[in-house]
């Protein structure tokens, strides 16, 4: 089975709730000041993989939730996440996400800190809206370990002595805790137990590390063609990713020295990125970055164990193959 | 009595709890990633008036509330006020504020960035451990109001059309609706009876459009001894505010070509700035400008018309004559 087509399962399979929570954004966005739902609806629509609100629609599923609030908590996180992007690309200054404009690029920095901060906003809206202050409690606190995360991977950038235990931390801020709050929140709305919400929130939080660790790892390994971008654009930004670190502590002096100056020193030329890649080969930094990718997805599988035989389990299985062997 | 006297009475009224507030702010930054604490602590100690938690506080006093609810919120809604002046400060590339250097000249617009962000989230986690629903309904509202504000004023920059409805609505949004929301908790707190509610909710939002009018006033009829900041900064940045719209109303077709050539085109020479303020003497947009924030604060007054006589509701008069009368 392609990576395509599992994701167009799992999509499948909350396709009514899916569509409800696109219904829901549209609603939101409109009779807005019009750069709102412009910059939005490009964000939301140009071919985001919904990931992590698909999380929550699943989990619920799962619990068969009987009520609405799986559409409205989706929402926000969706909310959250656009959020995040759009000021990511600020940060990076990135003019290509999924192999399209980034919103910065067509309209400006300005538009993208704003609606970025509105869509924070509204994302609380929603959340209020549930009626839940545990809710409230757990998206409100992984909102500000996000933006801590994304604080500390910038001061990070340039700096070699990030440890691969500093690397981890960060993700787990910038990237994981959303990833877990997507699928705890599927158990809160459904009153499961708290050891079946932490086994959610576990789930999420290693999968979205192992999400992460390949998603900086295709940056350097993949074409360009299938990432949608440029490949090495951490590189050229001297980000400090799992890659640079394997490659940087299995180095000699001579190596070392070229990560000094490319990375800390911050000094590139023409072919830097190319002589980066022939050292991460060099020293398995590729395979190296996937098996601990791979170690946090067989953690992720591990904790869905408490839980019977479900299609849903099937599914949120599948996704942890489909973060592993995606290429893009 | 000047003004600053009057700024010390006030605070002076609810120093201990403005106390308690900045205590409760410090240990909220402390333990963070670096950045969070030098930015935040940098801004929120350099000359802000704090006049929104303030606000918060003197209401709760009024009404002799004995919890310590009213802490956590003015903290939050410090941090919302914060979270948009970081923000506020990159997308108008200011370099100066209250006379100090601003956080992105200092450390760059990333760091405002993302700083404004944890703030925001933060300001949510002090709303949820508030408990109270009702509070965070009405925090995430204006908050998303507030970053539609922003985006409105945004696009209403070189635009002439912009006719002085769509600049009391802006500045609504953007600014007064905190000041509205700053008062109205502080009866929120104190349980009080919706049409008391709703009166200091109206006293914040007349005050705060009184209050942005003076600030947009200043702008170009303060000296920027007494500003902190460079004179003419929304002339160079293309904003058109309350001055900037009653002189061009005025004109005849030869001004009307400045005001075209200087903010439409935004084709500004050397002298334009003195030109600028020349036509909205010689049209009395600063007189018009004052009265015109006078009206807001004589409604603002008369919204405390259903309390009884107490020293606070003396005081909340007194912040009414040192918005109008500030030169800062």
């Amino acid at each position: 089975v392609n990576i395509d087509n599992r994701i167009s399962k799992l999509k499948s399979f909350v396709a009514e709730d899916l569509q409800k929570m696109d219904q829901l954004i549209k609603e939101l966005l409109e009779n807005r000041e019009s750069l709102i739902p412009m910059l939005a609806n490009y964000l939301i629509s140009s071919g985001g993989k919904r990931l992590r609100p698909v999380l929550t629609l699943l989990v619920a599923k799962m619990f068969d939730y009987a009520g609405n609030q799986h559409i409205n908590l989706a929402a926000a996180i969706e909310f959250i996440h656009s959020a995040t992007l759009l000021h990511d690309d600020v940060i990076d200054e990135s003019s290509l996400r999924r192999g399209v404009a980034t919103a910065n690029s067509k309209w400006g920095s300005k538009a993208s800190i704003l609606v970025g901060d509105f869509l924070l906003s509204q994302s609380f809206q929603l959340m209020v809206q549930s009626g839940s202050l545990k809710i409230l409690d757990i998206l409100s606190h992984i909102s500000a370990m996000i933006s801590e995360g994304e604080i500390r991977q910038l001061v990070s950038t340039h700096n070699l002595q990030v440890t691969d235990n500093d690397y981890i931390a960060i993700i787990t801020a910038k990237t994981a805790v959303l990833f877990a709050a997507a699928a705890q929140i599927g158990a809160v709305v459904s009153q499961r137990s708290a050891e079946e919400e932490m086994a959610l929130y576990n789930f999420g939080l290693e999968l979205g590390i192992a999400f992460q660790i390949i998603d900086d790892t295709l940056d350097y390994a993949a074409t360009q063609e299938t990432l949608g971008k440029a490949i090495g654009d951490d590189f050229l930004e001297g980000k400090v990713t799992l890659p640079v670190i394997i490659a940087y502590h299995k180095s000699d002096e001579v190596d070392k020295s070229f990560w000094q100056r490319t990375i800390t020193d911050f000094n590139q030329e023409g072919e830097d990125l190319q002589t980066a890649i022939g050292l991460m080969e060099k020293h398995d930094a590729f395979v190296l970055s996937f098996a601990r990718a791979k170690q946090y997805a067989t953690k992720a599988a591990g904790r869905l164990d408490i839980f019977p035989e479900h299609e849903v389990k099937t599914i949120l299985l599948d996704i942890l193959t489909f973060a592993l062997e995606r290429s893009f």
